[in-house]
């Protein structure tokens, strides 16, 4: 069962979404069990999916069709160490990162545990001795500030993370540099001192054109001040090229090594958490990486229509393909929270932004949606009128702590008021008679949304969400027959840049490139 | 004509979009004219609109339909002060925020310049003595951080204005905090001391909640170590409720006001602007204003068929209502525009995303899409992957410089060439052959985007750009038949929110709430 609109439930759900020009979130939510029966707890953090354009008979069918897909065979699969990366012919094991260490996940016959238990040893050795003061700069100075040049996933996911956890923030400062727009590089320089500063380069090949473009201006600066000798103490690698590694100057025992069953959007828990662990200390790392495996035991051992992610998966599909709700929206009504929807977006959009299926054919079925999103309640101020109003409903995630780490209670009240407040205003809406005859203020509701209650944002319950959220994306890509875990969109980029570069240098202008290309080239370099 | 399906263009769009089947971005692309054709340049900024889902028969069209729904009356009533805001029966006038001196545009009988001109010698008389240090702290030292607080509109715009000009940045820090979240205010005034910290406080009512409750953590912050006289220093306010801002210890003379005729998401021109002007010197943001004052310029008086925003607002219409594509994505390749996406979504996304045309009908086309977008070159290792291969396509703006302001060749040169690669992929795709018969690999091509070039990042040049898109955005919202300056969301929201904070409160939850509300409710508070 590889097409999914071939299984028999696609047939009940397109009927079921024909009969619910009558469904209203407003009367369903009057039944008072209503919460207790779609919401669902793990570890105190709360999942509200109560608001959503669903009934039981529909979830019935929702959770018939993930079983006719297949979904509990390839999350098993996956978890098993299989090459589920079917195009590359890898594994897909970010779960095995965040694994105990008396786990055993096999990988062509080697158990891959005792591997990730000894990067992470090592992870935790390096950040104790930079974070106590033993590693030293060149000068004998501590380390104060942390640069991790990579990109995508050797950016992002570490990038979210110290923001999100900076409560727990308590060694050097950590500035995070990925484009290759020189202006990042330059003003992150800007403000340091090449005495008490550590580059992390982040590249699993060590070749990825921004990322060593960066590493190299950085090599640069610093020797404007500091003998070569010093590299060795002030850079350390993310990487398997070791050739490459030392050849830069970094020394062997600071190259910090993961294998190619690690995704860069899945990576945060691998050795391109070194920056987390710098930030936080390693046991918060491991606090983080804890939270995470909660999540995965749930997923793997928790029936499919209790199973928060297979819940969250499902209803994305609900939308997507059978509402043709065409985003989804991520409101953290958190600041720390911030760039979640900016981390989400690649995990999401780069694993499902696809229209090729597993076994090469083309697909006609809507895929992953455009993910977006701002913290609330500042986007109550800005995009919400679209939300609220436009013609196209958009699904949509609200996050909250209930205990913040600050004491201003008239603010956190104002906060959970308003958290409540826009839910309950896109479920609802308001009708004509209540805004008072002046239809410029009706509003439909019938906007699905889920409510994420953490009690706290700690590095537990911060792994447990993101692991969630990578969950969710994987079953929506099985129920959409794709490989979640490769991007040929960023191979043809790359390809069409090697020209264009070259063109740009030798102000030689291909006479093959297309009109536009060759009017742009013209005026970027006349 | 307020029904935009029933204007004669609107079949014949709809034709030309039923015979596209062949229509080939690389087939007319290798026409050399195509680029001169389609381009335009203001003040040396360059749009490229060749790379679009035209022909010079479409566009004359798109022309045709923006003339039958009255575009150019429209613009012209906005720009002579009329009151377009019909909802809330206001003139729409950010742009008598930037005209000279001597222009007139009356308001019920009066002039409206003279009083823009007076604030914006308030504004520079304050900048200037607070960036030369003859305004001080209480303690006598010089003002090292501003904080502005404020949302929404009062905050978005010089957020993003003050980020990306940070080579002009030569006063004070500029920090910006919004949000409800005690976490905002709390993690901002953490870095500060009261001795050199000014507060800005933007609301032009005094009232918004989540403004003032920032403003009163600010001031019992504040008062913990200063005399409550020291208040007249370093509180000011952009309002026009003077006797709350005397109220709270601010000076007359520090009130900054504007007028109703000026919307939140289009006040940055306004006295809302203050933070930019301290940050960047007067000097600049007048440059700023004369750079919008260009773009106007260029609005009011060229030929729709060369009119750079009328261009970008059709070519958006096209899409949305014709081509059914729901989102708009921008893409800035330069780390210092960071924010334009966050920013252009409010301004458009709040002021289209309605349901309730201007004659007080629900609407049955689509109305504005959802706009998103990260800096490229880092886009491309995340979202890009759907935006290349996701089968509904997703239109583009691509932003660049040609001069950075730095001296990186090697990043410059690379990110000019991905800038460059990036449409081209878009527009020309992978074909299966090129693909070495890879599907996986395989592009459609044949997705749409604008490439604007700037000469360099300065206060003008922004100032251009930035009004650019709000001219698209009230094209569109004339073509739509929408009010795009009231936002009913907004106010939702708010309705909904007080019964909850006052639950939260008192703990007593109202039986009238639904289920899931109360659900929630209970799990906040208990």
């Amino acid at each position: 069962m590889a097409y999914f609109p071939d299984a028999p439930e696609y047939t009940k759900l397109s009927d079921h979404k024909e009969g619910m020009d009558n469904f209203s979130l407003r009367k369903v939510l009057s039944d008072p069990k209503r919460f207790d029966e779609f919401s669902v707890f793990l570890d105190g953090v709360l999942f509200d999916f109560s608001k959503h354009l669903i009934t039981a008979d529909i979830k019935y069918d929702l959770m018939s069709l993930a079983r006719s897909m297949n979904v509990e065979d390839m999350r098993d699969a996956m978890l098993r160490g299989e090459k589920i990366n079917n195009t590359e012919e890898r594994a897909v094991l970010h779960t095995a990162l965040r694994a105990p260490k008396d786990a055993s996940v096999l990988v062509d016959g080697e158990n891959v545990i005792p591997f990730v238990h000894q990067v992470l040893d090592q992870m935790k050795l390096f950040s104790d001795a930079v974070r106590s003061g033993a590693h030293t700069g060149y000068t004998g100075k501590p380390i104060t500030d942390i640069v991790n040049i990579g990109i995508g996933g050797s950016d992002l996911g570490p990038r979210f993370v110290v923001d999100a956890l900076v409560d727990f923030c308590s060694g050097p400062k950590v500035h995070f540099v990925s484009n290759v727009d020189g202006h990042d590089i330059s003003s992150a320089l800007a403000k340091l001192s090449p005495e008490t500063t550590l580059f992390i380069i982040a590249s699993k090949t060590f070749t990825t054109e921004e990322t060593m473009l960066n590493a190299a201006v950085a090599k640069q600066w610093f020797l404007k001040t500091a003998p070569v000798d010093a590299i060795a103490k002030h850079f350390v690698a993310l990487s398997t090229n070791k050739d490459d590694v030392l050849k830069f100057g970094i020394l062997e025992k600071n190259m910090f090594p993961f294998r190619d069953w690690v995704g860069g959007r899945y990576s945060l828990w691998s050795a391109i958490g070194l920056s987390i662990s710098l930030a936080v200390g390693f046991d918060n790392f491991r606090a983080l990486l804890d939270g995470a495996h909660a999540m995965d035991d749930h997923f793997e051992n928790t029936p499919i229509d209790k199973n928060i992610p297979v819940i969250m998966a499902l209803l994305g599909v609900w939308y997507v393909n059978f509402w043709n709700y065409p985003a989804h929206l991520l409101l953290a009504y958190d600041a720390r929270l911030a760039k979640i929807a900016k981390f989400t977006q690649q995990m999401d959009m780069e694993s499902n932004g696809k229209a090729v299926d597993r076994d090469g054919n083309i697909v006609d079925y809507a895929t992953g949606p455009v993910i977006f999103g701002e913290p609330g309640t500042d986007s109550q101020h800005s995009f919400m009128q679209l939300v609220h109003q436009s013609p196209t409903p958009i699904p949509a995630d609200f996050i909250i702590c209930k205990k913040p780490s600050h004491h201003l209670k008239d603010n956190h009240n104002c906060l959970m008021a308003n958290f409540l407040a826009q839910t309950r205003a896109l479920a609802i809406g308001q009708t004509l008679d209540e805004a008072e005859s002046d239809t410029s203020r009706v509003f439909t509701g019938n906007r699905p949304t889920t409510s994420i209650i953490l009690p706290e944002l700690t590095p537990y319950t911060l792994g447990l969400l993101i692991a969630a959220y990578e969950h969710k994306v994987f079953v929506q890509g099985v129920i959409w027959n794709l490989n979640s875990y490769d991007q040929p969109g960023v191979e043809l980029g790359k390809k069409l840049a090697k020209p264009l570069r070259s063109a740009i240098e030798t102000k030689k202008i291909d006479p093959s490139f297309d009109g536009s290309t060759k009017g742009l080239l013209d005026f970027l370099t006349k």
